[in-house]
């Protein structure tokens, strides 16, 4: 590790600062079109953490992200450790339980560890000729008009510089490659946060590892103006997030000691509580999380620089999208190396122009399901609604596909998608006072209002 | 002036980082409530800086700003070098004038120079007891945990660190105090760009330091797209600012050579060219601006660190409001202060609350605004409008404020003028279909729907 100094990368070698799940897959991606890639790293080696670390936060994988691991061969691998999720079940404040299938019959997304796949993916890097991976190596500072990086090798806490020749900034929601980027002239940009934070929470396993809950099924606490929800892991635990006011009178402010929380608990989520025995050692030990939206654009600074994944537009995770997204950054990227033949600098913008509105769409998509889930699945005439539009897609297939499936297991472009979802709502919305039960669609006038309806979508 | 080393400053003490118009300003205020004051500029004394530069970019102070100067006693020193304008005057590309008044016949707005301001504001701010400035002192960084400024001495390029008890940042629209609040947890924030930039040009005087065009008025060529303003100088001069797409068929990027630009401004404004001798010298040497609007919150941090002026706030320019927005936070921070006995926590928390929603509505008004001049103007529609909104406001004086005069004139907070202004427009919108000449006004069945809608506002 040469301190202080500057070292020279050849005119084609990448340089991708963050070594996280999009970073690691965008360095597959790269390596195996023939370039030399260097992964830059702020965190230490994953894989020499304990298996502590593995239990806690799990993602959603859906179509998007399982194309981006096919891309590079991995899907079938990973899909061993993922645990499938055909639905939603609600719980409501008496441990009454509604299910919800989120597509067809064979239709799921998967609870994956963040950690297990960082780990495999990296695994994977690590044995990819031309990749090298350097861990505990933080940004400092970018130049990006002289493709300058000033990095701090954290062990030996020395500082140093170095050129890049091109520069992806796969660093996340709080990424320095956007932040230097901030500083260039008519860079728009926001972050924008939610009222809510979250919490970390365990539900433990049963007896010899089982699950004490609906095994295959992403569990949701619905309670109108806050939620939990609970996603399967292998080992029979369920990892659980509270969504949650940071004021108010239901909120982290107003919980400030164990008994009170536990009060809370059993008042409020009564079949879960007692399945959660370090309930009050979690709430206080774990920190609370802050939820940020965050756009900008550009993405890139002229052929050198291109952020991508979180650093390019970080979400809220109430659709299970945002590894999905990053994921797909990297299908994209790919994709269009291939037809633009290496012309990065055509590749860079029609990325950012093609890609940025799906990202806007899905950042919106995020917060609006952010208030489906924690209030509208509770309510008997939006579940009434749901089971309707099942049976609109049922008889149309070809002209309704609901939201949550387009965007959860199709490749249509996210901002497609969502404006489809709204044409969408605006006819459920004229449908919906001529129906009062599941029975009523099979009624002729009820047909004969879809059937109108279908012709002029 | 101590290298490298800390220096404590007394408890009631207060820093203000930037001396530009509103810190200088501020600081005036603050001394006079009996804090001492020190305030950190990173530009050098303009004071020492030649004449040249007070001829160019002109402010047009307008109701708040004075409101603000009279609080510290200098409002008629500025009134004498300020040029009155009392409207608006309109050139078409045939070079057809049309006059457009701003409010009632004494009403105006005042061209000042933004840097002759600066330089009585300093000289005041220097005569002050309890004040020090200090010129070419870099900021570099802001710890808000710890209270800590580290700055760079320029002339000397020393680096050294400076503890502060309260921190004022009214250091602009690129403020380096809300750069650090910016990397606090749950800082929202967002920098938009236009798609235009600016570039300042100069009509020149007449024989004898004469004015070529109408003293006492503000100037547009307003052509759809783009527009040219021009404020009179004391000199006779005026100066110009173009407004004008960065890319696009009339646009910078489209004039690249001195022959485009003398083709483009003889057909474009053809009345104003001639007038302009160092048009392309203008606008070769001077830099193409941009315009962003910066929105943030909080605009605090505990009871340490406040953001005020551009750097809560900054607008694009087009109301004429930015400076006088600013000037208009001194004023309101004064009263609380006044009102919540120095209590700072209670003082920041009730003024970035009160506050924000105003600015945010001036925010909205000036991008508004933009279209409105550089299209609408234009319009015979719209200037017959503006003269039926005119009769309305002489017949129902207590009931009808226009926009304009109610954000220039009056000090409403921005938010309820701009909730004036649109529900205004919502009736204009109603009578004008009835409406085709200034003489329609005084129809019966006019005059009984005008009637109609004063009984329902």
């Amino acid at each position: 590790m040469p301190a202080s100094s500057t070292v020279a990368t050849a005119e084609t070698s990448l340089t991708i600062l963050g070594g996280g799940l999009v970073g690691s897959l965008l360095a597959l991606y790269m390596a195996r079109r023939g370039f030399p890639v260097q992964v830059l790293e702020r965190r230490p080696d994953p894989r020499l953490a304990g298996p502590i670390e593995g239990r806690s936060i799990n993602l959603a994988l859906s179509d998007r992200g399982w194309r981006a691991l096919e891309g590079v061969g991995i899907a079938e691998e990973i899909r061993q450790v993922g645990i499938p999720m055909y639905g939603r079940v609600m719980h409501d404040q008496q441990g009454r339980l509604t299910s919800q299938p989120y597509g067809a019959k064979d239709q799921a997304i998967y609870s994956v560890s963040r950690a297990g796949l960082n780990r495999t993916l990296l695994d994977l890097v690590e044995q990819q000729p031309g990749v090298a991976v350097r861990f505990e190596q933080q940004c400092l500072n970018v130049d990006v008009r002289n493709r300058r990086l000033e990095l701090r090798d954290v062990p030996t806490d020395t500082v140093y510089e170095q050129q890049y020749s091109r520069l992806f900034g796969a660093d996340g929601a709080y990424s320095a490659v956007r932040g230097a980027l901030q500083k260039t002239d008519r860079f728009d940009y926001s972050q924008s946060y939610l009222e809510y934070g979250y919490k970390e929470l365990n539900i433990a396993a049963g007896p010899a590892g089982s699950w004490q809950l609906e095994k295959h099924a992403l569990h949701i606490w619905p309670r109108g103006q806050y939620m939990m929800i609970a996603l399967p892991n292998l080992d029979g635990t369920f990892t659980c997030t509270l969504f949650f006011p940071y004021e108010g009178p239901h909120s982290f402010a107003a919980l400030q000691t164990p008994a009170q929380v536990e009060f809370f608990f059993q008042e409020v989520f009564p079949d879960a509580a007692p399945l959660m025995p370090e309930l009050t050692e979690d709430f206080f030990q774990n920190p609370t999380g802050s939820l940020v939206t965050v756009r900008c654009f550009p993405w890139s600074y002229q052929d050198s620089v291109l952020l991508l994944g979180d650093a390019a537009h970080a979400i809220v995770p109430f659709y299970g999208q945002g590894m999905n997204a990053g994921f797909e950054d990297c299908t994209i990227l790919h994709q269009l190396l291939g037809e633009q033949d290496h012309d990065w600098q055509a590749v860079f913008d029609t990325f950012e122009r093609q890609r940025k509105p799906n990202t806007d769409a899905m950042a919106e998509m995020a917060v609006y399901n952010f208030e489906e889930m924690r209030d509208r699945v509770a309510d008997p005439r939006f579940l009434l609604q749901k089971k309707i539009e099942s049976k609109i897609s049922a008889q149309y297939p070809d002209q309704w596909v609901p939201l949550y499936p387009q965007v959860t297991f199709s490749h249509t472009p996210y901002a497609e998608a969502w404006a489809d979802g709204q044409r969408q709502d605006q006819i459920m919305a004229r449908l919906m006072p001529h129906i009062h039960s599941e029975a009523d669609y099979d009624q002729p006038e009820v047909q004969a209002l879809v059937a109108r309806e279908m012709a002029a979508l």
